[in-house]
């Protein structure tokens, strides 16, 4: 629908206006029941859903408001990079309370910045009071062939790209009120889905990826279980910010890099050039029969640095 | 995706465990970054995604924790139902405060059994700690047609399903800490979206539709917004739960019913034996300047009752 149908009236859809007045050509389709979209044939379907909740994924202050709606929706589109799809439309769910009203067109321009990364618009959502802000996007893609956590298979190495590190650094420096370097900042405000990477990635044999937003570590856990393998992860290669160390770059959450298995083969030495972003090899897939994670550090295995999990 | 990736260890992926243990096989594929679902050829995606807010659209006691889930993913449902379209997937975002943890089973149920109605899977969804409970459902559905609110033309009838009035009446009561009718009740608490009666309607004409989730003559104002035309209702007319009004169930916002347009030849006359749920004509559409609702009552020209809006 390259149209936008008129909006009736009342305070909710002025507010809706608004942020549509941001997003100008970034919105399409808005204003019926349910967005509606062509799938290109022989494509599947894509999806998946994310929440950036304050005080759960950011605190007031932590991030301007238009990072946070930015990084909101960044992270959603990264889950469409771990599955190597390419963007059709997104949904933005917004819960805005009375204290955030002002701030809306800033976190509106956030989210319009990060639509601009993948070029797709934002086809609905829907807007409701609460008491904390919350932003739910849902985001769809098409894929041939989706990349799965399912796939990696012994002899496989392992890759990582970006660099990690940065999002846990600044959430420990801005929980103790401290400013954190700017390198890390930037990591944290600013994550950039790996969505061009990906299908790179997957073109060139791929077998496996997930998005980093537990930690390496864990989420390298998360695909072992989902294929059956064992990953063994020489942490002593982590590619991280300046200010942390291999260990907390195994551990930091929200990163939105990309864990990749990739066959001993795959032609992927001209990853850094076309994309002008780290891509390291950090270690192998063997197999096990017991699935999960086994680190080394120094030459001698130690037990895997944990990550962030909202409920433990 | 007909079978589920394994998941990694962590409190958060146990939660997910209890989660799908409730729905078996309602859920499908969860697991991975994103779902993958195929899209029949020739059909085009429907998509919406709707948020059910703790303290916004319901308070903890109003409603059993099976009926919060229920409602939420049935109000989500009606938006595929106002499109005619057919569902595919349901994606469920859950923002789970501590205080609600004990109850996270039977809100599965209530999700789980508005999933039985339409027949699709959970193909996916977010798990976040919070401070109110959110339950933001995304759908996917598909049709070839899908029916928007932009295609009512003057000389159409105005139609709407089922019985108004009831969530109004249930929510004014329990806000006074009453104890609301059962019938009434039992529409706030158990909403059907009118997912087939939607495509049968689309099937014989219907030019337009909206579930009516701000109020009857909120709604048709949107319609009337959508399709540049005048919706003249007559009040009289409105079917009504026993312990309310035409005025009341005018203004009664998350009812769920449909709104529809229809030609006047369209043949309806079977729609309550093929479905055995009140279908009443209730005004008709005219040509207008300027857009907008006009309400008659005992033969005069009143001011249309206003709805629900949480930003006015």
């Amino acid at each position: 629908m390259p149209t936008t149908t008129p909006l009736g009236p009342g305070g909710e859809f002025d507010l809706i206006r608004e942020l549509l007045a941001r997003w100008g050509s970034r919105a399409r389709g808005i204003g019926d029941d349910a967005a509606v979209i062509a799938v290109p044939a022989g494509e599947r379907l894509v999806v998946s859903t994310d929440s950036s909740v304050e005080a759960v994924h950011f605190r007031r202050g932590w991030l301007t408001p238009r990072e946070i709606g930015y990084r909101a929706t960044a992270a959603a589109l990264s889950d469409l990079a771990a599955m190597a799809a390419t963007p059709l439309g997104i949904l933005v769910a917004l819960a805005l309370p009375t204290a955030w009203r002002a701030e809306v067109g800033e976190i509106a321009d956030g989210i319009g910045d990060a639509v601009d990364l993948c070029g797709v618009p934002i086809v609905g959502g829907d807007l409701t009071a609460a008491t904390d802000l919350a932003i739910t996007v849902t985001v769809m893609g098409t894929a041939i062939a989706p990349l799965a956590r399912s796939g990696a298979r012994p002899g496989d190495r392992i890759w990582v790209t970006g660099t990690l590190g940065g999002p846990g650094r600044a959430v420990a420096a801005l929980s103790d009120n401290a400013a954190p370097d700017a390198e890390s900042r930037a990591r944290f405000a600013r994550p950039v889905p790996r969505l061009r990477e990906a299908r790179w990635l997957a073109a060139r044999g791929a077998t496996a990826a997930i998005d980093i937003s537990d930690g390496l570590i864990a989420d390298a856990g998360h695909l072992a279980s989902a294929s059956a393998v064992r990953l063994v992860i020489e942490l002593d290669r982590l590619p991280h910010v300046a200010a942390t160390d291999v260990i907390a770059a195994a551990g930091s959450g929200e990163e939105y890099e990309l864990l990749v298995t990739l066959p001993p083969s795959a032609a992927v030495h001209d990853f850094e050039q076309a994309f002008r972003v780290p891509f390291t090899e950090i270690g192998r897939v063997t197999a096990a029969d017991t699935p999960g994670v086994e680190a080394t550090y120094r030459g001698e295995r130690v037990a895997p640095p944990r990550g962030y999990d909202h409920f433990s």
